[in-house]
């Protein structure tokens, strides 16, 4: 057994909290002495309670705020092919009674016990993206353990996005086990088919955590839908699947609304399907000068306020969309409003959309308040993280 | 044209906030002279902005710090059976849109545009609760209106509770419509069948706000389940019918136990069911004491802190529930928690649960948080009261 380094926490911090479950220990809870600071992001290391008794394996970033993220409870714990199979089996598990196809988030980072990693499932592909040291040092043998475990043929590692700078990493995008799919692949959700393209990152792959709130939606699809910001068409085709008679889309990228149109086509709807390429606050004002109207219209438009000093930004933007979108909805119809702002909470959110809706000469009921589906857990310490808010208003006749 | 009383809002008072869809006038914001404080509780007037230009049609009770309650934006309008039906009809199309069979609540107060008032309907029956003066006023025009407008024969009038008292409205227990059904009646839902004796007030009526949390359940049911504080077989039932090989229900009430085990005979699952009637914590600690495990265990107890004074002990009391159930979860099964206490906030519901699960020497997940269902809207301006938590965790293997 090689020896780890140590990282100790200070004489007064508690120790409770870390025994409890909380997954992080921040800088300024530690002793940084110079060997501290020497250690290499993304090793291993032991954390050690102010008495130098050893508390967790835990891997270890001194240029972080979070200097240690915890591994293993168990100190003495390696971190090998074994460990990612036992951590994959057990995220797996929960995935396969949850849901009756191989196409969910099969690893959400600190709450599936594999910080900073996430791993997306798409049937015989896996989409890794490890947003922490340790993960992108260990990508092949993780990639080994995803298939040993999951039986998927491919692992792209999409290495893309804010988060990976601030870990210090550069941005890669490759195919490290398999072969890449040679085309999008077709994704089967809540009776709809979304097309997803594994290599083109952000902009055309596909996000599961609007699942449940796509399902919800579907209990309110009727006549004519309006899906703005619609990316590869995520609400408009689960409510054409839900029997909408007519659905319009709105986006910016040509890409993810051809995607849309090739799902619709699977689907054998793409008859009841409009697409409108442009961009969106745009295109919210053009139909209100028109004066359309449409039975719900649902906004998700991307992360307005995706930090704290975007937050009066961002709010202002949320209820602009808003404001915008109510006098589409007909009478007595359902709007739904979607924020996936790490830095805007739930009451501000919900007030900047209210606030929205009377400016733009409306009021509603809320009548539900979706979240990120099940395959995208939190751990109870860190729950006040939960970012993805989708509100359903109906409003007035 | 009878002249109604006037309230006015005070002159600093700014009415943005009425005019926006805030329903309640305080005490505080309005001129209290002596024509105000005649007014009887319940009668209707006309609330005046500090320029004395009318703005709403409010419901006045003088005694209560919620002065004034927004019947209608429009100053003119006259509450009789005509409104009523404009009410009642809009609140039927949104339950109608949304559920295939006629079993929800079909008012919810303040966010159906009816202060204070609740109906629940059983198929052919209603049972409304006037929890505001001019509602127990006028409940033989409200269920008429519920007779022309949902069709239904029978009406009950249940008159219990705090809420009431409040209003200074004695307590009720009537049929004002029809006839009382002389047993109990099957409520269809998520698949499972349950027997509400309607007659019989909260100890043997149904809540339909769990619906959503119920579905949830199902997704996780395999196996033993355990149901604490079931009621009528809520939870129970509900994983039965959706697969898990037994069930052991707990609740303190053996006239709820009975309709339990009547539902699960409707169902033809009555094999795979046990009932315990004991004092639920007690009942907790022997199954704790014997090293019994479930694959899933649900615990959804009433109110601990139905109000602020009640709240801290409230939560002492959900953490040691958690603290008492997390040892019966088998290993990486499933732990469901639920609160209906309107004074404890998700935030200190979640961690009281978190740190009764530490305290059980166990860790987990938290895969998911349900509230009620779509059938209890809210309005966004008083959206912070959302009264019912559902936490579900995954726990550690």
């Amino acid at each position: 057994m090689t020896t780890l380094p140590v990282i100790r926490l200070r004489p007064k911090t508690k120790p409770q909290a870390i025994r409890h479950g909380f997954p992080w220990v921040f800088a300024d809870e530690v002793v940084t002495d110079r060997r501290t600071r020497a250690i290499k992001p993304g090793s291993f290391a032991v954390l050690e309670d102010p008495e130098r008794k050893p508390m967790a394996l835990v891997t270890v970033n001194p240029e972080s705020k979070i200097i240690g993220r915890v591994m293993d409870a168990n100190p003495d714990a390696q971190i090998d092919g074994n460990w990612l199979r036992a951590r994959l089996s057990r995220a797996l598990a929960m995935r396969e009674r949850l849901y009756d196809a191989p196409f969910y988030r099969l690893v959400h980072a600190e709450a599936d016990g594999l910080p900073g990693l996430i791993v997306d499932r798409f049937g015989d592909a896996a989409v890794m993206q490890p947003n922490a040291a340790w993960a992108d040092g260990m990508a092949g043998d993780i990639a080994e353990a995803l298939r040993d475990v999951t039986g998927v043929s491919t692992v792209i590692l999409n290495g893309q996005g804010r988060t990976r700078g601030l870990e210090g990493l550069d941005e890669r995008m490759e195919v490290i086990a398999g072969t890449a799919p040679d085309a999008p692949v077709k994704v089967p959700m809540n009776g709809a088919v979304y097309m997803a393209d594994l290599m083109g990152g952000q902009k055309t792959g596909l996000f599961y955590d609007q699942r449940p709130n796509h399902a919800f939606a579907q209990r309110l699809a009727s006549g004519r839908v309006l899906d703005v910001f619609s990316h590869v068409g995520g609400f408009g085709l689960a409510m054409l699947a839900a029997g909408a008679d007519h659905a319009t889309l709105i986006d910016g990228s040509d890409a993810a609304l051809a995607l849309a149109r090739d799902g619709a086509s699977e689907m054998g709807v793409d008859g009841r399907l409009e697409t409108i390429q442009q961009d969106a606050f745009a295109a919210l004002e053009a139909l209100g000068a028109e004066g359309r109207q449409f039975d719900v219209v649902i906004c998700d438009p991307p992360a307005f306020a995706p930090s704290k000093p975007a937050l009066e930004a961002g709010l202002r933007a949320y209820e602009r969309v808003a404001k915008l979108a109510a006098p589409l909805v007909a009478p007595g119809g359902y709007l739904g409003l979607c924020s996936c702002s790490h830095a805007a909470d739930l009451t501000s959110f919900r007030s900047a959309s209210a606030r929205g809706i009377g400016r733009g000469g409306r009021r509603g009921q809320l009548i539900h308040t979706g979240q990120a589906g099940p395959d995208h857990p939190t751990l109870p310490q860190l729950a006040e993280t939960g970012y993805l808010k989708a509100l359903f208003f109906r409003l007035d006749g």
